[in-house]
């Protein structure tokens, strides 16, 4: 019999039918409601001849909706395909032409980018069939938006529920290859939205939040919240699951200090998200805490659920050796690993040659067989024929008292072919005047804590361009390096 | 890529190297070690041919040998087939023969009942080709019965192991629906060996156990075992696991009273093992104990790892109505259910009608969706035409302060066709000649509990029959009922 998540579903609504399953503001369901509203979506989505093959897109924020597409759609046999609500309407024109949606459920709050974004591609493609449009309502919203969405032929995400059967008889995949979602990973020049510490410790409070995840930006906000915006000590153990970007040691070591038991995973979209866990052990409870940071910082092992995971040289595709120095690739292989890039040959040929997908990640092993990423592969400085971990270089700055957030990319430099420059943000309060000092002071604090070939030659205040998941955008940071110029040789 | 267990061995093995895996008296090994010698084994194998299409059976108590087969034999592509130690040497034969072993690696505890068996496989089938013997050396037997196997060319276990790799760089199966073990239901006259409660404690006391498994009838033998037989408080939470026969209200009760964690699960060898948990939900706590163990006693919910499960009427295939009283056969279908009987596609077609495998269990859904069994399909007791649990009758007799163990079954009677005949064994210590007072009470006490024509007409003292797996045999105490005659009109 295929796999599939979706009998996790089917499962909670018999055993625990009348537990909370879903909370958005006052809107409460509980496990039953749940799948009777996912089944309800995918009896509506079958009366329109939704099913096999089609694939139905959904703009959205974390709300009901977007967690009953999960099943519901899947549940009438079409291919789910989340947008990312950061990006801007021709990347997602580019997006819903791209995966031929038969169908676009958007948020009430979104449905003028939608409209956008549909405009751009009529504009592109002369046979371009338009998506029905499902307006998901949202009283935190202008109601005008709501009811010009309907006006312009929306049909309502309720009233669509209503149209189908809350016992609707879903059929799992007959085969587990059969997809059922479609994701683009993110690359846009759009900003994510602040969270706000104090939302998190307001959730810790009143809705009694025992797990999160987020990625290391978030925990970076929680651990420099001012003190009026934080609940200390937390009124339970708050575990959190980190992925998303590595987590600098000083980072996690914060975390803990606050009380917070932090889980490190570490994933690509294409490998369905955390693939690797830094799996704790017991005797490490008893080590000075920031060494437990250091350990932590590691990406860790493979999920059970992985089957294989290795770092291996990309050229021999043999294993590094396991002594926490030789770097490789990390490559994976297994059943969280994605099925492929759609309608990509040559992506999939280059992602998954010898049997392996490569992440692209450079990582190395050490003795007790934990990986521990040292950098993106492009993301390598070399200096003087050797190769320096932006990474590391960064975890060091990121023990700078003034730094709040940092990325190190490399600069041209005229003796050493590149030499690291660091981007700087410096933690609210300081003064702008005192930048100058700041960076002497920072070039002086990494010449004595990091080899002197390491040290960033220049550095640049400011605040840090993000992706739509939170992630610095580092070729923007290596842009404006190309456009300082080279480091010159007096600079020596 | 093919989900296989083998990949939790390797993973254990590189996260928890030098962990304690597996303890035999003053054996310890650790998952590293564990892992080496499973990998020495699927070598060894490996080099004298034995894979894919091959048998390889033990006879073996649980002993670190067991254990590594099951992961080396599956690593080398062969079929494992663990044969209970408790079978006679026919029917070891039998089951040698049918499964064409190609290896027989036998405990020196039971190298004389192998040779047996071999011999009567011999005089059986002239084309008959023996397998290799390999014994597993135990310090607890005379050291004459190894040599004496080494003497008739036998292998020795760990020097087996010895002429194989640790470093074996054995492949996962290729397809999930290659096989990895081949497995006998139990159904012999041979009796177990008796469980002393003070084993149990002793190891909860000296090895740290925080968790085992057991059926009730070793449950039973706890909440009986003489106060210096047992550790009161226990040190620290015990967890267990029953499964094997549906566990009486009442002993569950005994056990939580005791201290012990109690989770009951359902199965069926056919079904991987247990494929229903009963879940315990957390407004459970607030209920008398008693009423707890009546929810604890049901078998409860499918586990995630089970796709489908049912009570069906086995006439229309149509679900009973989740009221707690209409009675069905529980089915269940998914990837806990087994690939099939070998060589018997008779049975598999009979098994497997209508797309879900047929349990032979009758049962009950009650209005929450927790499945009860009621009775075995064979085991119900049809008296004037209604059906009469014997589960139930057996529960309530379990209440009953003398009943040790009890087993009903139907016997035949002149006026209702058939009756319930009760079958005791009382607590150690009661007085034979007090057994015609007994027989009295007992259904006195059975006509203020439950329905009149429920009530046992008879009651016979004595020791009930086991199969090799701890189940009553029920088949065995018809036959003396049938032995019995009917039970006289006069006797209303």
């Amino acid at each position: 019999m295929a796999l599939t998540p979706l009998w996790f579903l089917e499962r909670a609504a018999t055993v625990h039918p009348t537990r909370t399953a879903v909370v958005h503001g006052s809107v409460h369901y509980t496990w039953e409601q749940t799948y009777q509203r996912c089944r309800r979506l995918a009896s509506a989505l079958s009366r329109r001849n939704i099913g096999a093959g089609s694939t139905v897109a959904i703009i959205a924020p974390n709300v009901p909706a977007l967690y009953e597409a999960h099943f519901g759609v899947p549940m009438a046999g079409a291919v789910l395909n989340t947008v990312n609500i950061r990006l801007n309407a021709s990347t997602i024109a580019f997006l819903l032409g791209h995966s031929k949606s038969a169908i676009l459920m958007v948020d009430q709050e979104f449905f003028s980018l939608a409209e956008n974004a549909l405009k751009i591609l009529a504009e592109n493609d002369n046979h371009y069939n338009p998506p029905l449009l499902i307006v998901i309502s949202d009283k935190s919203c202008r109601p005008e938006s709501l009811k010009d969405a309907l006006g312009k032929g929306a049909i309502e995400y309720d009233k669509f529920l209503e149209s189908g059967d809350p016992e609707f008889a879903w059929k799992p995949p007959e085969d587990e290859w059969q997809s059922i979602a479609l994701g683009y990973t993110s690359g846009t020049t759009a900003s994510p939205k602040g969270v706000t510490a104090k939302a998190v410790y307001s959730a810790i409070a009143n809705q009694g939040v025992t797990h999160f995840c987020a990625a290391p930006v978030v925990l970076n906000t929680i651990v420099n919240a001012p003190k009026e915006e934080t609940i200390l000590p937390l009124p339970r153990v708050v575990h959190v699951n980190t992925a998303g970007a590595a987590p600098p040691p000083s980072l996690l070591f914060a975390m803990s200090e606050k009380g917070f038991h932090v889980t490190h995973t570490y994933g690509l979209s294409e490998t369905y998200g955390p693939s690797t866990v830094c799996a704790w052990k017991p005797e490490w409870d008893l080590l000075p805490p920031i060494e437990q940071a250091r350990l932590r910082a590691r990406q860790g092992v493979r999920y059970t659920g992985l089957e294989g995971l290795d770092v291996v040289d990309p050229k021999t595709m043999k294993p590094v050796a396991a002594d926490g120095k030789a770097m490789g690739e990390i490559v994976m292989r297994g059943n969280l690993v994605m099925k492929g890039y759609l309608k990509n040959p040559e992506a999939n040929k280059e992602a998954f040659a010898n049997g392996w997908f490569h992440s692209g990640d450079l990582a190395v092993k050490h003795p007790d067989g934990y990986i521990e990423i040292k950098d993106r592969n492009k993301d390598i400085i070399i200096s003087g024929g050797e190769n320096i971990s932006s990474l590391e270089v960064e975890n060091v700055l990121y023990t700078h008292p003034a730094v709040y957030e940092v990325s190190v990319v490399a600069r041209e430099d005229e003796l050493w072919g590149e030499s690291p420059c660091a981007f700087v943000t410096l933690k609210p309060g300081t003064e702008k005047s005192n930048e100058g000092r700041l960076a002497e002071d920072i070039i002086k604090f990494c010449r004595s804590k990091m080899p002197a070939y390491w040290v960033p030659k220049s550095v640049v205040f400011g605040p840090l361009p993000k992706t739509a998941t939170g992630k610095i955008q580092k070729h923007v940071l290596r842009a404006k390096a190309r456009e300082m110029g080279p480091v010159k040789k007096s600079k020596l």
